[in-house]
């Protein structure tokens, strides 16, 4: 099989990768496009010593099972169903799961690759495949509605103007908060739904801010010097989310957190229903943050270009 | 007025100090006990900045109002009552408010002190003045049951076997939680209900643990090495409260944070009519927790003795 293989933090286009094992209830899928994201750009840099195939945003077709023929996406976390998290009815934090493209699972940067049955969902017919490749990244913007309760009285502010805080500020405004982006980018404005206003320099280094402080902040740039500031951002008993993780180490003053009670919740993996229900209905127009095409043999090229950029898509 | 007196990181007994200025609303209250906290300890180092009267723990005696007569004890935090905060009904965040003690406000180390009339609450009879002065400790380990559901299901690990700790203990046991304290004092498993278990050595630097991971931790030692550690005793979608503020900043990997979902949430004062209730029907026997007994006047050697100890009472 055809494919991006990274090794030693060197991703190199290979034609004799071993195609997918199909386990127990697993489905073959042809990928049709892949997307990058920060977290490949990690990967590639040696974040979490990742060995193989990376990719896990991704639209493909499936080759075998009930949905033979059929577009689908699919939930990157593959649970093993068994163990108490699971019973529980939380397979996305089952301690014994593989991660499409993160952790033990071969990923999207292929022809192929294989995953659950129950992981995979049909994508409607007026979803564009390079839409339907936003649904991982828009499902983990969903995640802050499964975890807070949002409503139209409340403010956020999201913090980076790149590909996940952009679709945070969609999900929020869908719910109706009232949202502004501080970001560096003032042209990505035409990327954001009319009532979001996106701003610069509120978050750099030193920056004095407005004194509005939010009932609810997002940090979505990866930077982690930028927490520290958004504590002072939002209001007494507000919330921070955390939607990236960093490979550096976050040094903060946590005397705010307690003497204004704020709660600072961490957030992954979302509801693909939800984010696939949403493209359907278009809802949220992703595919005007695609920036860039590859052929995914060009894939160490489209790496490289990726950083600073929107979405960079990946053509087998 | 006599009392004890910060100035530049240095106590000192006055008998010099100006009587408390009663504004509109307060009650002069005569000072029957205090108690040391480990806040006092940080602002006799200095912390804060703080200069004037220290102590936010005490019972007294209401020296004039409708309560005059009666003993009392007091919530800490005076708000303006005016603002879209203290209307919204959050008078504990109210950005205007002083903190008897800590911020704007003379303490409870001297003959008398203010407070607002709607501060105070009558001490019932059944309720000696040494456990009075726990009224607001316990009510900042009630605060746990104000920001989380407690229910009999859950397990808490409890960091630090100090006066905060075991009072969170005892909180949390009350709610049915099945709860485990990680101290250094061993002697003090009988300061706890009978039920929860005190272990040694389980957040050391290097502690291997027993892989067991709890729905919620509470760091209740000041030390901010702790929390990094408490991070992996916490299940996925568990929750941290951070109930003591530290004069260092700490430094983490918030990578665990986001990938198990965790939810981090900063604890401070609560509600003293729940702890007062607690006292009165005997829940939580603090005055086991009172370690010494020193003259008010002594204030500096009693300061000097308190840190390690358990409750350090101060005596007009």
């Amino acid at each position: 099989m055809r494919g991006l293989h990274l090794d030693d933090a060197v991703l190199t286009w290979r034609e004799d990768l071993p195609e997918p094992e199909i386990g127990e209830g697993e489905c073959l899928v042809e990928v049709l496009r892949a997307g990058v994201c920060a977290t490949d750009l990690a990967l590639a840099r040696g974040y979490m010593g990742f060995r193989g195939i990376p990719g896990h945003e991704f639209v493909g077709r499936a080759l075998d099972g009930p949905l033979r023929g059929r577009r689908v996406v699919g939930d990157i976390n593959a649970a093993c169903g068994a163990c108490p998290t699971c019973r529980a009815g939380d397979p996305h934090h089952c301690p014994h799961r593989t991660v499409l493209g993160i952790v033990g699972r071969p990923g999207a940067f292929a022809e192929r690759l294989a995953l659950p049955l129950v992981n995979l969902l049909e994508v409607p017919a007026g979803v564009s495949d390079e839409a339907a490749i936003f649904t991982e990244p828009l499902a983990a913007a969903f995640e802050i509605a499964e975890q807070l309760p949002l409503t139209p009285t409340m403010t956020a502010l999201v913090a980076g103007d790149g590909k996940l805080g952009l679709l945070c500020a969609w999900v929020l405004a869908l719910h109706g908060v009232r949202v502004r982006v501080a970001g560096r980018h003032p042209e990505r404005q035409k990327l954001l739904p009319a009532d979001v206003e996106l701003v610069t320099g509120l978050l750099e280094p030193g920056a004095a801010g407005t004194g509005e402080r939010f009932d609810l902040a997002v940090e979505a740039t990866g930077n982690p010097e930028v927490l520290p500031r958004l504590l002072g951002r939002v209001r007494p008993r507000g919330t921070v989310v955390l939607k990236t993780t960093t490979e550096r180490a976050t040094t903060l003053d946590l005397a705010p957190v307690v003497v204004d009670e704020l709660q600072i919740v961490g957030s992954r993996c979302g509801p693909f229903d939800r984010a696939l229900a949403a493209l359907a209905a278009g809802q949220v127009p992703v595919e005007r943050l695609v920036s860039e095409r590859f052929p995914m043999r060009e894939g160490a090229r489209a790496l490289a270009a990726a950083p600073g950029q929107l979405k960079v898509v990946l053509e087998p």
